[in-house]
């Protein structure tokens, strides 16, 4: 068997049946041994062919705790949708640590939205207040689901307030809130209101250098936490300056797309990292009435400690195809 | 057809047929496109599972003259052989530049094995004289294989001098040479029989931080190319000396393990890299005394223009399984 491989396709990926709530889990013990410098997780080096924004990029990572080794070769193409392909497209290779053998070769898609939806919720865990009952989301596209999944599972939510450029986008995730999360979800027609009077807030549009800066000062309420999937995009100068509690999942690849890449310009200085916060190295909320905020980049470490656990449960269900090494 | 991907198996791979002559040509083309400036190939992170010298990285590269992206994903376990696994085992996966959508995943042994032995073919034609006709191998493995191979695809060889501290893989080799290569194969017993009196002279034996240095000064006749598939492992201070040209594939990658890795301590300064050869922006073999020498690392470029002529073969020939993405 050493010399076989799995293949499982995106399907075969989702059809493992992995919920979110064992997602969440294995992703924050994860940032445990991140927290405790158990992991190694070298820079994403990456190739980018044609003109723009076009990369692949190389994520590897061991986890030893978790016997867990490989890595996540993800491409983002923003001219893909024109052309009928997705943005993200890539494979996740995992190994066995003890020989350096593949193991399984799977489609990252639907790992990567999961697990950046879990660390979010990891974050929450630790800078928002538990009995966070009313979220905001901006732009309701996969993160916007994945995301109100996530916080659905450890907080006691009970509203969503949805805003999206597109109508589709946003009837989609209040379909998803209502009948599959059995949430009240409102769709808002403008920003301010996807964001004032809500203990949580995501902001998962696109990712840009230049933020549109849309959310302004006093728009987050204070005690409130959100998590900038789409980094510091949506927020003004001003609604910066206002968080008590700026914090990111590492902040080496932080001052990374600081420094090199042009990101996080106007943003605070990093508070702490969410695997000080998950060892209690550093405090997360400790007021009711702070603004707590996340700015995790994506890492190398939450695709190799969910990618074992759909090995298993693969393997348990038959699914995908066995391969000759 | 763009959403499914070809997985070839490390014997699909070799049963594309992929000749050494072709791959001698693809790589020189790349080296062209590197020392021309046109191939991003960032820096090879890697994992360290378990403790010595266990290593897995990451190689991405991206050709644009040959439309060709991806990273080599490969691992080397010095253990693996006492259980009866291969030292070196890896996947490559393979990209359309123009989507980033995985064309092909396929094992990367064979290619690893042949392009590494195209280089120093590579490296030969313009360092090595071209009436070469004798050959030593110091240590017969699969690159005193391959390397064989690949030099006579480009000399006149007639004579094969073989060492190997292990008599099977030396007979292994002789047989080889003569029935497969029509070469009269010489198994000689010490070291020095297989260096003077030679050409061309490859030294592939294991790769070694601190050197065995078997070779001693004035072992390699003037005139001779060598080959250090194994770095400078086999190399003496005082035969490193007597090198007139000393070159490798990569001077960046070159000076990191110099530097911070700790091989080439004793080595003489970089005189040029393969691409500046092949590009003529710097001289080759320019007398018919020099003594030069080829210390290549193994490129990530190296497998990206390989890749695409496997794929390509593959397809014709129906092998391989396609798989959903």
């Amino acid at each position: 068997m050493t010399e076989q491989i799995l293949y499982l396709s995106q399907k075969d990926v989702a059809d493992a049946g992995l919920t979110m709530d064992r997602i969440i889990d294995t992703v924050e013990k994860g940032f445990v041994e991140m927290g405790n410098g158990r992991v190694e997780m070298p820079p994403k080096p990456g190739v980018h062919p044609g003109e723009g924004d076009n990369f692949i990029h190389a994520m590897p990572a061991y986890i030893p705790a978790m016997k867990s080794c490989g890595v996540k070769w993800v491409s983002g193409y923003p001219g893909n949708p024109e052309k009928g392909l997705p943005y993200i497209n890539g494979l996740l290779i995992y190994n066995d640590p003890d020989t350096g053998m593949p193991l399984s070769v799977m489609d990252c898609t639907w790992i990567t939205a999961m697990r950046t939806a879990a660390a979010s919720a990891v974050s929450a865990k630790y800078l928002a207040r538990p009995e966070s009952a009313t979220i905001g989301i901006l732009a309701c596209g996969v993160q916007g689901h994945t995301n109100l999944e996530a916080m659905n599972v450890l907080f006691p939510l009970k509203k969503v307030l949805a805003f999206d450029t597109k109508k589709d986008q946003a009837d989609a995730l209040a379909e998803y809130g209502q009948k599959t999360l059995g949430l009240d979800v409102e769709i808002v027609s403008d920003p301010r209101s996807a964001v004032t009077g809500c203990d949580i807030v995501v902001t998962s549009g696109p990712i840009l250098k230049v933020p549109h800066a849309t959310i302004k000062k006093d728009w987050v309420d204070e005690g409130s936490f959100v998590s900038c999937v789409d980094f510091d995009s949506f927020f003004s100068r001003n609604a910066l300056a206002q968080a008590d509690k700026w914090t990111t999942d590492n902040l080496a690849q932080y001052n990374h797309y600081k420094d090199h890449v042009g990101f996080f310009i106007d943003c605070p200085d990093i508070y702490a990292e969410l695997g000080e916060l998950v060892t209690g190295r550093k405090k997360g909320r400790e007021t009711q009435t702070e603004r707590t905020f996340a700015a995790n980049l994506g890492l190398a470490m939450e695709d190799m400690a969910v990618c074992p656990l759909i090995f298993d449960l693969a393997k348990d269900k038959h699914l995908g195809t066995w391969l000759a090494l």
